[in-house]
């Protein structure tokens, strides 16, 4: 479903104003300008924020409020939120396309969602994810991650499950802490880099291992990385333990992972150790970053708002200028968009026609200020216009 | 200016449903009903937000943007703070009042602001917040800090402007880092604590100072704050060497803060040491929040909603439960009130009436989610109701 459009004075990244035109579903600069169009007014024009890291299947938006009395260690989490999966029921299908409603506010046009795979639920949650994702195509691309949260290796049945995730329309293999939940790192990754080879699909790895160990960890990965010709399509989500090492060799990591071109996923967490992002940057690795869980029961906030979320990431780097706030603005669209893997990603002629208005001087005000009112446009069609959501989507849940 | 009315079923920070009666501008239940009511549909009340720690005097807001390629030292700052005021021409009183009108939609009622006394702008700012104090004295409390942000020791003069400021009205002595900027603790703090004692003023001293250094201010300040028998009547602001201390140590320098009742205010800044917000409550410290500046120079972000502070300060402290999160509510709320020596702050009979309702079912959700559309009532007068500002709002600036 797309329709065709003129996009007058928008300023795409910020930077001088240009009328656009998208024509079935796409960028154009050829032929006549179409019938509809629309002033920008000189807002910032941005090809969709980039969700590279959520739970769709967790989030319990439009739930009655959950009261959270779970302790701190990651352990009292996970056994919290497999309970919570079996006593409030939660639907799969129905959590995420709230969640997708509601970001799609915010202009998220692409998403990778991590969901769940374990031996009580079994593949319930990928099938509800994947009927919501066809549900929702024309508004939102998909991407799902099977994630063995509550652990593979300790848990016998799970790596089955996995291999049904796939069959089951699954697009990425997700890997969890190796060493501190799998017990083995070296089998852990060796099952999941196999589950890839055999699907010839991504992997996306959750690695909250620290220090020494976690930096372990990114060199297991890295070999594997090569060994299977895998560059550019292996994630690591959080990574922290690139945020507590030496500078030599946090250097000589991130350098590594560069050149194997595996992506990093940070969410800027205020709590957990700050990833060098400037360097990261300047050492040309990929950097993605995400929300993370909105609204579950292992953290109760996020909006899933991807220009918040560069904000986040500002704020734990220390940075207030200007150029260090359009590059977290960058991060969450064109860094979220190559470490996803996607095409037609941009406003070049060809590229998918998919646009979000956000009424700021600069993508620094953008970031700083996050202001709400944006237009978002998908396929050339208007789902969002100045912060209010077309009447075809109140009817999409 | 005062109103009276009867709020029906408002939740007293999330507790039980009651009806509040507000009458000659304060709480009593003596008397029948007055004839203006509004339903409070069950969102919980807080008796007004309290910012107990910012700088109205140099926000931006509703100015052109200030593209900030400021580098990262606090001097770097100090300096195009300094040239900023210069070259922006900055008007106090406008840009205090533009602050206050913003901050008042999310339901902050009591500000602690710094205003920056200086041998360039003398005490100008003093006298233009001093103004907006005065015209804004029906919607906000506002208490006036005398501040040398570019140093008071080093600079001939500002000591004498800040004698002069108190003179001119500031409510509040303002010290800066004794030691890193002053470069001289001992005469510094005796210079504020001097002028403390001959005003019969409290005092508030920002301290940024690290590790063992802070943790010597913080053995100055107690020692003076003894001496001087000024217990109650201090503030320390942001403290972060109390983030960084072995334990022992830690434990004891906020058992002596706690003892002299000298408060201690944090923004849970993402890039700055974490405070121990779990071990000071417990400790019976007095802590308050704030946003600190709000879209300046210093920092481009801050909308000054203090229930998105009290986010904050969960997220930089790792809490995700609800007994925490309603903790860094009671932060942003009494914490505060206590802290700037707020009397007849709450719901008690006499007490002001000032109420902020919120559309939350708990005081966690509230601080997960900091739903906007609030109501605020001052002195039993609606001037914001569902996020809308009261029409004679708008002519307030
Ligand atoms: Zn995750
Ligand atoms: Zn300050």
């Amino acid at each position: 479903m797309t329709a065709d459009i003129l996009i007058r004075n928008a300023r795409p990244m910020g930077g001088e104003p240009v009328d656009l035109v998208i024509r079935d579903g796409h960028f154009s600069t050829a032929g006549d300008p179409p019938a509809q169009e629309i002033d920008a007014s000189g807002h910032i024009a941005l090809p969709g924020l980039v969700e590279a890291h959520t739970h769709l299947d967790k989030t319990l938006i439009g739930t009655d409020w959950f009261e959270n009395r779970i302790g701190p260690t990651r352990n009292e989490r996970i056994l919290a939120d497999r309970k919570a999966k079996r006593e409030l029921a939660i639907d799969a299908r129905r959590q995420s396309a709230r969640q997708i409603l509601q970001t799609l506010q915010h202009g998220v046009l692409h998403i990778r969602s991590h969901v769940d795979v374990d031996t009580e639920i079994g593949i319930a949650n990928i099938e509800g994810v994947l009927e919501t994702r066809e549900a929702l195509r024309d508004l939102v691309d998909v991407q799902v991650v099977a994630f063995p949260q509550s652990g593979m290796l300790p848990r016998a049945g799970t790596l089955e499950l996995m291999d049904a995730a796939m069959r089951a329309g699954a697009d990425i293999i997700g890997g969890i802490d190796p060493a501190t939940i799998e017990r083995d790192p070296v089998r852990h990754l060796d099952a999941i880099f196999a589950l890839a080879d055999r699907y010839t699909k991504p992997v996306d790895i959750h690695l909250h291992e620290l220090g020494e160990l976690g930096a372990f960890c990114l060199e297991l990965i890295i070999e594997r990385t090569r060994a299977l010709a895998l560059q550019g399509r292996v994630m690591v989500s959080h990574a922290y333990c690139l945020g507590m090492l030496e500078p030599t060799r946090q250097r000589a990591l991130i350098e590594a992972l560069a050149a194997e071109r595996i992506a990093v996923m940070t969410v800027g967490s205020p709590a957990a150790p700050a990833l060098p992002l400037r360097l990261m940057r300047q050492s040309g690795l990929i950097v993605a970053s995400g929300s993370d869980g909105i609204q579950g029961t292992w953290e109760p906030w996020g909006n899933g708002d991807m220009l918040e979320r560069a904000k986040y990431l500002a704020q734990r780097n220390g940075m207030t200028n200007d150029a260090d706030l359009a590059e977290t603005a960058r991060i969450c669209t064109f860094g979220g968009a190559e470490s996803i893997g996607l095409a037609g990603y941009g406003f070049a002629d060809g590229d998918f026609g998919d646009l979000v208005l956000v009424p700021a001087r600069t993508l620094a005000e953008a970031v700083a200020l996050t202001p709400q009112k944006r237009t978002v446009i998908r396929r050339g069609r208007i789902v969002v216009r100045d912060g209010v959501p077309a009447a075809s989507l109140s009817a999409a849940e």
